[in-house]
Parts: structure tokens; C-alpha cells; sequence
């Protein structure tokens, strides 16, 4: 988590809401390690989750990453949520709870859902004071 | 949707579970165009929906596709679903109806959370028996 939390900060510095996650491997080595990217990149699928996904799988050859752990610094959208159950990811390990935008234990709760073929373990809330303190201090900034 | 419906055609020609999509700009012409290339891209997130989506606002240099509509062969997933949301779509029309992975009008139904911040005019069936016939003949082709 911390890899993951600088990763957040510094999609903060570039002016993205500050969100990092890393992907490990089976083995526990890191396979994968991005923030935030959507404004620098013009893509709104540009979540720090997305990049690793993609990046682990391209880096795999395998678009199912079997035993792999997700660790990410704000609970998942419904959107990587989503993409995380396709992957197949083992285990998501998240910071900052999310009740207005976060799909696992809030809104649609994607892996309550009858139609999610693949639901990984989830540990929330894992350092989440730190996580909140920059997502807190980014849209304070944003205001002034 | 004869566009988007040669993209799933070719999708399926290529080995990929046939789905395909199309970005329409606000002034009515195509910006992008995209089959599922999960398999060849060796990468979970690349739904066909995602694919224009991303191209698209690459294309326009904004992660933000206000008064632009996409079109696809099937309904979208959750994932798709959420991104299509993020991207501010103006209207999403789809083919076949996904009782079982569909996110719009079936399992989570995205566009009707809470949590969610932007609604997409929905318009489902458009030519869905024609969808709904490549679906079927490519997993009936699987199983064989």
C-alpha cells in the first residue's frame, strides 16, 4: 500500500485526482504500479486500476491474471470493479472507503451481484487515513 | 448499426466473442469504430465499448465526449456501462439484450444507482436479432 500511496501522490502533483494502485503477482513481486492518468492521457477509462490491469496483463501475455493481487488506494468504481472480476484478480486490498463513487461496498456492490461470474476477496479500508488525507487536500486545493 | 454490426462480425472472424461499436461525434459522423479485442490485445478491459471510447476522446483531446452517442452490437457490461457514464455519452444504442452480463437494463443497472452522476439517454434492441444471430453461431461454433 504504500507503493500505492505514492503512486497517489503523485497523480496528485500532475494534477489527477490522487489515486495509485499496484499490481502483484502470484510470486508477491510487482508486476505493475501506475496513478491516475485520465487527464494526461484524454481517456476517462485511465484509472490507476485500469493501467495496472492492462499493463499486468500486456506484461503476462494473458488478459486472465490468475493469482494476482490489486492494492489501490481508493475503493474501486463499478467500472474497475468490473474490469478487476474479468481479470480474475485473487485479491483486492483498497484504502479509502467511497460511499458517493465506489462500487464494491457501496452503490452497486458489483460483487453482490447475481450476474458477477468471478467475485475476488476484498479488504477495505487498509490505510485509509492516508488515502483520504490526499484525496482531501487535492479537492481543497481544487476549491481555492 | 450496420457499422457496428460489421465490427462484431469481424470480432468473431478474428476468434474474439463477436461485439461491436461505433462513436458518433455531435455531428453525426463516425469517429471511431472498434470489434472486442480481448484476445489479441491480451487485455481484460478491451471491450469494443471501451476501445471507441477511448480512440474518441484521444481523437477529440477530451476525456469528456459531451453530445457524442456510441452504438454497439450488444449491452454493455457494467464496466462499459460505467465508462460510458464517465464519458459523459449523450445516448447509447444498443443490439441484443444481455440478461446475463448486461449492466444497463439488467444486474446492476447501472444508469438507475445512486452513485451514478451521469445518464446516458438508453435506447436497447436495434436490430437485435441480427446481433443476437452472430452471438449465438460464434459460441454454437465453440462448443463444436
Amino acid at each position: 500500500m504504500d507503493l500505492a500511496l505514492a503512486e497517489a501522490t503523485a497523480a496528485g502533483a500532475r494534477g489527477e485526482v490522487p489515486v495509485g494502485a499496484v499490481l502483484v503477482g502470484p510470486g508477491g513481486h510487482v508486476i505493475a504500479k501506475a496513478g491516475n492518468e485520465v487527464e494526461a492521457r484524454n481517456d476517462p477509462t485511465a484509472h490507476a486500476e485500469m493501467l495496472v490491469l492492462r499493463a499486468a496483463a500486456e506484461h503476462l501475455g494473458n488478459p486472465r491474471l490468475e493469482g494476482c493481487d490489486l492494492v489501490v488506494t481508493l475503493e474501486p468504481c463499478a467500472m474497475c470493479a468490473t474490469a478487476i472480476s474479468f481479470a480474475r484478480i485473487r485479491r483486492v486490498v483498497y484504502a479509502a472507503y467511497d460511499p458517493k463513487g465506489g462500487g464494491i461496498d457501496h452503490g452497486p456492490r458489483m460483487y453482490s451481484q447475481p450476474t458477477c461470474h468471478h467475485r475476488p476477496e476484498v479488504v477495505g479500508g487498509v490505510q485509509a487515513q492516508k488515502a483520504e488525507n490526499l484525496l482531501k487536500d487535492f479537492f481543497a486545493r481544487l476549491r481555492t
